[in-house]
């Protein structure tokens, strides 16, 4: 297996359980080692734009998971171009030489939380119209687009994860990767929170060992196709403050500003056809994702601590 | 106004329909002009691609028609990073120069024949979804995407146009535009004509004095939205060849070859909502506009000929 953006959030969490099953894995990721040291994995420096590394990192690989973004949904509309240039071409390059090299399975995580736009109807399931409001949402969607071209065209089997939002460890507090993150690192911090909006915006939130468990049985199994990944449940952002209080006993400082035109107001996906198809639940509600999450978090300052 | 890809088929034929009514039209094209001299149309060569070009081309304008494209549905899959780098990069460098000069209405035609893939129910509605297998196809949907969130965040308004297969005086037959004009001219010269599979592929075609009269229409009405444009009906590879032979009483020669995998079966648009919105309907039904094809052909050939 190649994990394209292997030591990103998903990606370190992915490459984490897969080793801990001695799969083989490859990473290639533009910047020097930083992930534990594996025994089963293969670290490749390197782009995904250099032809010549991602062909040697492709060779002996069955499945690939691409992991990559170069943007988020807030960047991707000050720099429309670059997203495509980026994210679009680059994908068109890796599916080149899947076709070239007879790699028949790619795993992608597009997202559920822009591909639909404002929705019309509530929870979200797969077959809701696609409408992105943000350069981000457009992009997801004409990668989904070509992945299914090259599907249909040259055999090459894809499942697709329209991803709700993660969080947990391994989530980046500089890069604005979520709010649950970004929260819990101001609350702790004694930071501000900034809110855009009134923070009655509704989102869906999945843990990370959720997500992975996930996608694991997407590189095991035979089954293929678009999948919307959540916890099928919806909370406010203030619902988010409030149970990352409760959780860490400490006050969150909130600073109200005007909501973004991009944002949409509610994002709830139907995930009944995910978890039937994979026979696969969520294991944490948010509450329990969030207090593991901390867990976890505290362990690893107290080990940095003392180290 | 300002007409992008004036100089070209659907181009040329609504140059000519504005300037008739005296309408004050604008046309950005790479080429030399080869329009006729009407006293309203002010010429521009240059490509959409030069910012400074199409700055000043925008300048004084309230209404942009894009009717460019660099590609074909056949010719997109061989190329899709060019596909990408010059039909949706270039679009975002039109958007961003509208947005700042507060040009508030684009016009643009998408592709009734690529983007829905092939087809889950026929007629095909506009709100049938997405699933094209032509990188044509894929770049369409996402111009039509970046569209429409610029229009949610800039307010520019827009008309999107799914056109069928439009034919008629002005296409070419060097870029494989259409089959109509492509078997017409073959049929005309006795060259023998290619069909790609057993020619039961069932198309829309629309004849382009009526796609024309909606694009009038559109240019000069409030409504805006995304709408198909066809004839509503569908016909046969066959059966357009055998209207051929009926209209010019002459013998076609067919060469069937093996189907290719990016062409769907058959697509007919469902036109009513485009019919219902504009109060528009086609003036031309198949016979009535392969004959006034013809005879236009024919008097364009006798003029060249006593010139």
């Amino acid at each position: 297996m190649l994990i394209l953006g292997g030591a990103g959030f998903i990606g370190s969490n992915l490459v984490k359980a897969l080793c801990a099953s001695n799969a083989n894995v490859k990473v290639l990721n533009h910047g020097p080692n930083k992930l534990p040291d594996y025994p089963t994995l293969e670290y490749i420096q390197g782009s995904i734009s250099d032809k010549e590394v991602l062909g040697k990192a492709l060779d002996g690989v069955t499945t690939v998971f691409h992991l990559i973004s170069s943007t988020t949904p807030s960047s991707s509309n000050k720099d429309p171009v670059a997203d495509i240039e980026t994210n679009l071409v680059n994908l068109i390059g890796l599916l080149d030489l899947m076709k070239e090299k007879r790699i028949s399975k790619i795993i992608f995580i597009s997202s559920g939380g822009t591909v639909y736009g404002e929705p019309l109807y509530t929870p979200i399931d797969i077959n809701h119209p696609l409408n992105p409001i943000c350069s981000y949402g457009v992009v997801k969607v004409a990668m989904e687009n070509y992945i299914k071209m090259y599907g249909h065209l040259y055999n090459i089997q894809s499942v697709i994860l329209r991803v709700a939002n993660p969080y947990g460890t391994g989530q980046s507090t500089l890069k604005g990767q979520g709010v649950i993150t970004d929260f819990m690192y101001k609350i702790q911090t004694n930071r501000t929170i900034d809110v855009w909006g009134d923070g009655s915006s509704i989102r869906d939130y999945i843990f990370i060992d959720d997500l992975i468990s996930l996608c694991i049985k997407a590189s095991t199994s035979d089954i293929y196709g678009t999948f919307n990944v959540g916890s099928g449940s919806g909370y406010s952002v203030k619902q988010i403050i409030s149970s990352i209080e409760s959780v860490t006993g400490l006050k969150a400082t909130i600073n109200y500003m005007k909501p973004r035109l991009f944002d949409v107001k509610s994002v709830v996906l139907d995930i009944s056809e995910t978890q039937d198809k994979f026979s696969w639940s969520t294991q944490y509600n948010l509450i329990q994702g969030i207090k593991k999450y901390h867990e976890e978090l505290l362990v690893s300052n107290n080990s940095e601590q003392s180290s």
